[in-house]
């Protein structure tokens, strides 16, 4: 018989994707390029010309049995050593390539730090406001989540909510910073907080804690926000990271989990990661990707956009009065909506085909985001409808 | 704490993998042209020239932005559409792009498979000599692999045991044709009285019974031995397939479930598997690798070694003695031991830099694999201490 369990998951609908097809619907009717479509978190930058030259030299120059033969079960080495020696370089650590796990982006790496530090009935805490797959990432591997109230003041942590519900049975705690889909950065300050706290708790449960630190936006940061590095600040730290926004390659899925190599019981880690792949036939990703990824370490699609887009939105919805904390990084801006229910507010949106992301699904209702991934030109053009939208409904 | 179910799977050795270890640090005293190395099942033939224009083509006309975006969560329509093509064209089917659903080669195929049509404690039944790791994609989804024991006459079915336990608590039966370990071919007859099986246990329980049908061999099939379509003798049959084999590229991880259109639920079985990998954070295949292997659906790597080295492989072995059912694809033969344990027989072989695969793990001990997928001139050379190994210790 059907799996009963994926199959009522068919059943809950996802507002995201009701709202993009809309977005897309609508699009064949008035032309997409008048639909303000601010629903989905896809890289509208090209990628690196580097990048596109690296893959067609791997293809005329190496043996393709070997270009396109198996992956190591753990990764293929130059790729590992290559991310490892960057992450040494830039942030001051001392990873080996064995402490690196290559995934299928962000979401294989998140997936599989869960399933390896948690065991079915524990207990991992996600902070509002939270990307809205981790329900499931947590949910599947049968660890149970708990949502810690948002600090909606600056979207930084909310310590005295978090250390309330850090309780025994919290295997591990997963945080997302820049954040989707707040755009806050966590400050140096606050992430030596959370360590304290963090260790404090260990030492008093007499157990390990883990913190997974989702960080697929670590390089869109604006102006002169400093983006400290988690895993510099505990030991027991999951780096999960994807390539997918840095060079612009949502679809071709790479990513890793970087293991701190003060981790306890880290030596495991990674050789379970590979037993995890191995179950669901993973087994990495695509070889061509992990040897041309290897040679872009340094390498970002022009991200620069994201922050002309941010400057423009930033500016324009304080001046229509929204309350709106100011992103110090990635592609989303999360206002607070001007009337209760945010999905009522969205709704009311779409009738100037603007397309906005209700909050409830991010574990703070009342709010909404909007992914401003898209053409420059497009939030100019985007400013109109959205004054009017505000002017008509809610002066 | 480190979750004990995977770390477990760390401490149980994989004779394979000792094996290959063995061979390729034996290879740098000798040189590895010098091991005789059995062990893998790596294709060995380049792929085809034309799906690295292919590749390259893309690279150069696409925009990146497309290219490498998000594959819908279903996968990409292009590639689904040509895989359906292909197999209604070939094997006289009426998939539609809505009955394929992309993933990380056979193996994702297969782990996805399982997880859509059971529920944990359901049984699943594999047919001995079987490919070891169904043993991680079945247990892993909390349901309960048992072997069939072997049919050693022609490695055909053993129906009677078959029909002994095809109990109620069975959910879906997992077969693999052509066959690793075996190269054995399932004929028209066995598939039908196997169907035929399987409607009677339907009817007789009242309830579904799947058929998961592994073929990542399909292509690689020897002389006019026939292969016939798994799927057309039996609805409730989900097909897993890899390209891997057919195209030489293991390392990019693609494939895909082919649900046949007149499943119970089979409209369902696709959405499912989307479920189960964006809870694993897969999310398809590489973008690129879809688009290109669409374009190369009807092409195949130069898989005709593969028939030369079974040929001479057949001969020697038969005229050294072996008892042997000559294989009728794959790349892979397996012969009975010369001894009752076939881990001391193939101990005995390392001696002469012979790299054997015991036959305990495929769930039928006694015999041993051998994978010929390495150059026709090494399984010359092989012959030579083959013969010594044999006479040495067995005469």
């Amino acid at each position: 018989m059907i799996n009963e369990q994926y199959k009522k998951m068919l059943e809950e609908k996802s507002i995201i994707r009701e709202l993009s097809e809309f977005a897309v619907a609508r699009g064949k009717e008035i032309g997409y390029e008048n639909v303000f479509d601010y629903s989905l978190g896809n890289p509208s930058v090209p990628v690196p010309a580097k990048l596109t030259q690296v893959i067609i030299d791997l293809l005329q120059t190496r043996d393709s049995v070997e270009l396109h033969g198996y992956s190591p079960s753990l990764g293929i080495d130059f790729f590992k050593d290559k991310v490892a020696g960057s992450l040494n370089q830039r942030f001051g650590m001392d990873y080996t390539g064995s402490h690196i796990f290559p995934t299928a982006g962000a979401a294989g790496a998140v997936a599989h730090a869960v399933r390896c530090v948690t065991k079915p009935g524990d207990k991992v805490l996600v902070l509002a406001p939270f990307f809205p797959e981790y329900r499931f990432y947590v949910n599947l591997t049968g660890a149970e989540l708990s949502v810690v109230p948002a600090n909606t003041v600056d979207f930084q942590i909310h310590f005295e909510k978090l250390e309330e519900m850090l309780t025994r049975e919290v295997a591990a705690v997963l945080i997302n910073t820049p954040n989707n889909p707040s755009g806050a950065v966590y400050s140096k300050e606050t992430l030596k907080e959370l360590a304290g706290l963090l260790y404090r708790k260990q030492k008093e449960y007499g157990r390990d804690i883990f913190l997974i630190s989702d960080e697929p936006y670590r390089e869109i940061v604006f102006g002169d926000v400093d983006a400290p590095y988690v895993s510099g600040f505990y030991d027991n730290t999951l780096s999960c990271y994807s390539f997918s926004k840095s060079l612009s390659l949502p679809g071709e899925r790479i990513g890793y989990v970087a293991v701190n190599p003060r981790c306890r019981g880290g030596e495991l880690i990674v050789p379970i990661c590979g037993q995890i792949s191995r179950g669901i036939g993973h087994n990495c990703p695509a070889s061509l990707m992990q040897l041309a990824v290897g040679e872009m370490l340094e390498e970002r699609a022009d991200i620069q956009v994201y922050e002309t887009n941010r400057d423009l939105l930033y500016k324009e919805l304080t001046a229509l009065g929204f309350s709106c904390v100011k992103p110090g990084g990635t592609f989303y801006i999360f206002p607070k909506a001007l009337e209760k229910d945010s999905v009522a507010f969205c709704k009311k949106a779409l009738a100037y085909d603007l397309v906005l992301v209700p909050s409830d699904s991010f574990g703070l209702p009342g709010y909404f985001r909007m992914a401003y991934c898209i053409d420059t030109e497009k939030v100019h053009r985007s400013l109109v409808p959205l004054r009017r939208f505000v002017e008509e409904n809610y002066r």
